[in-house]
């Protein structure tokens, strides 16, 4: 049971691999780190006790499976399509399997032969999904042990920049997957407000954002998520009349992000016509009628703003309406948008990143009406050691302690809502920084 | 070269059928009409000499094999998407196929093949498209000709409802396919303008319409096809710098569809959670925050309109403010309007349809400007006789026609751009009161 296969040593695995190296003396663990780029798979082993470096590729079927057949337990952080392969290697070889990912249709059609072959997938176990599920569960039970009603629950999570690394007008630096941040919110986001259900189109989405203010860090808009319904049955709250998942940013973020959704910078579905001398200033004209007035000015017309409204300002900054080449040869409208704001909102080396996770939770006790709000902030240390990574990797890294321990005997395809999984992550995540600020107050009518 | 196979008994295929019909004697024809409703085939050639009927189903190869090869004309009425296979049963058995529909990449992949064998697939050869490239084709050819430059070419083509039918404020009657009258313009618009590409997305497409004046039958609005710049190479417009393609309405439409396209009423990409007392009320409700206000006037503000705005009045004529059971189980938002605007846009049976054509074209000639405007108005009879059955059915049974009498002697994939097609074709129609009236006039500065 000791010998642990990571697949994925991108980004987000260093904190993983170093908490899995950390604990290999104690468990006797071998573990090893496979990607399709052996030299970085050797880069993320470097003087870590215990472990080792190989290549790894999941469309090489023998090879693929022939590697996982010599370890106990898999961590995926593979992209989320790769994921099915991957499970259906560990379901044959009985391989226990824990990923970040949403559990997928066809992992979810594996169930019944993973219980039946008395082995664990455990999806949904890094930050969001992961510690939000968890850190909810928690004080979802004490509440029903407390034998209050639950009249509202909004959950929004945010991978952010550190204030003392944002210098920039968005407020924003990339600290994951780009193209998520591009596509974010497309589809129409589903909600609970007042016992209904609630539709807001993607075409509304940033202009209905709430604001949530930090008294440590500032303050913040959360846009809905695209499913929060499901979460009803997952959470235990088949009856509650309002519930929200939903996505933090810094405060102006939205009102800027939906000027480029509605110029159509975000749309995925069709190439944009690029000649060899097509620059941003064309692109963004494309998208207007045609005029003589300086861009600038017509972008702002167009959205009934002043010149020097901050949403103008923003576009500007990014040098949407700079006569300058688009740096790509073909690409989407999103594409070219995920380029500029590569560029533009690179972390550098030296940056912090954040992660700021909100609670609200409003219930009824003895006639009177409270609001509970719990929160989570986690700086990281310098880009090579982000607050992404360490929420994501390590609760992958100590579920997989779980099992090498015999402290978690379930079997089966689940998320971490179980007490016997979130009790002991929350309580050794708080040994890394990750902790909770809990506040009651009563609500006066 | 007499027997001539029209897949398809719709409601669009009568005039065709009565077309092919009364050629029938004149040049031998035996027509045999197919649709897998042997009753709606049996309706459609009563009554009609030289005609009959028989059962197809074109997913049964081997019977749909044998029937086409016991032919040597296909005209295809089927859905586009079936388009696919019967060319692949035309191209083996060296038979002759015309539709109405866009060639589709499948298609236009079996050009050489066609060719080779010696026969022609001839698409787009009914109303939009069909008509529309015929008609234009001549204009640019005349252009041409007479040595002018070419600066602008607009083209707009509606299926509306006659103005002695018109009661209702939508000014608006379905005539054709409901479904693609609700995914209408979903999709970026792609068009040329100065001699530079634009892109409108679908958010904005309904407001940035075009008015145009026909003094015969009232006012309307253009809303922009999703692809106008693949046209300069079909047309032969390779350099100009003004090309649109668009769909007509009657004026106020635009803004009134507009409202639903922002409300979220016709994305297609989720199910509505439909429950046994869900109103048309409550599902309106869905799309706006929770509010005690009555929901004409939560919609209004939404808007920023007042109550007494035709937008709002339209609306609430659909029905969409009635506390009446939503009469889908389930559905998209898309079913659901279109299973709504079915009800209340539904012709009646003595009800006429109207098809409207409009080119414009702006050339220079001797350092002056033009503007030549070419238009057609054809109105139905009735609902069994209807404009667009007439306009799309007559040219594919010319087309046949031009095959039986070896007046057309073309062989590959086409769509009709060519003299030796819309030269007699245009000509024919004319006898059937498809007449395009043409103005010029200069253009003062």
């Amino acid at each position: 049971m000791n010998n642990i296969l990571v697949l994925g040593a991108g980004r987000s695995s260093g904190a993983l691999i170093d908490y899995l190296s950390k604990k290999s003396g104690e468990h006797s663990l071998q573990v090893t780190v496979a990607d399709a780029n052996e030299e970085q798979a050797k880069e993320k082993v470097k003087n870590k006790p215990n472990t080792k470096a190989i290549v790894f590729n999941i469309e090489g079927e023998d090879k693929a499976a022939d590697i996982i057949s010599k370890h106990d337990i898999v961590i995926s952080m593979l992209p989320p399509a790769m994921h099915d392969k991957v499970a259906a290697h560990c379901l044959k070889l009985r391989k226990h399997l824990i990923t970040a990912s949403y559990i997928s249709p066809a992992i979810k059609a594996m169930e019944d032969e993973v219980k039946s072959a008395g082995i664990l997938f455990m999806g949904e176990m890094g930050l969001d999904p992961g510690i939000d599920h968890m850190s909810a569960m928690q004080l979802i039970h004490l509440l029903k042990e407390k034998g209050v009603e639950i009249i509202s629950f909004k959950s929004s999570t945010g991978g952010l920049v550190a204030p003392e690394s944002d210098d920039n007008p968005w407020h924003y630096k990339i600290s994951w997957n780009p193209r998520n941040v591009v596509l974010a919110g497309q589809g129409a986001a589903q909600y609970l407000e007042d016992g209904k259900i609630k539709y807001i189109p993607y075409n509304r989405l940033f202009l209905q954002t709430t604001k949530i203010k930090l008294k440590s860090v500032g303050t913040f808009e959360s846009y809905a998520n695209r499913d929060s319904l499901s979460y009803r049955n997952i959470y235990g709250l088949e009856n509650i009349p309002n519930l929200l998942r939903a996505t933090l940013r810094y405060e102006g973020y939205c009102k800027s992000w939906n000027a480029l959704v509605q110029l159509g910078l975000t749309d995925d579905t069709y190439k944009v016509h690029i000649d060899s001398s097509f620059t941003y200033h064309d692109w963004i004209a494309s998208y207007l009628p045609s005029s003589t007035k300086p861009l600038e000015r017509r972008v702002a017309t167009f959205f009934d703003l002043k010149k020097s409204d901050k949403t103008i300002k923003d576009i500007k900054w990014l040098g949407l309406f700079d006569k300058k080449k688009i740096r790509l040869k073909e690409g989407t409208p999103a594409q070219i948008t995920q380029d500029v704001i590569e560029g533009k909102w690179k972390m550098k080396s030296h940056d912090k990143d954040m992660v700021v996770m909100v609670h609200e939770f409003v219930y009824a006790m003895k006639k009177k009406r409270y609001r509970l709000e719990s929160s989570l902030v986690v700086k990281g240390t310098d880009m090579a050691h982000t607050a992404m990574a360490k929420t994501v990797g390590l609760p992958l890294g100590m579920m997989a302690i779980l099992l090498v321990t015999g402290k978690c005997e379930l079997s089966g395809v689940h998320i971490p809502v179980m007490k016997e999984v979130y009790t002991p992550v929350l309580k050794e995540l708080e040994e890394y920084g990750v902790i909770f600020d809990e506040s009651v107050r009563e609500i006066k009518k």
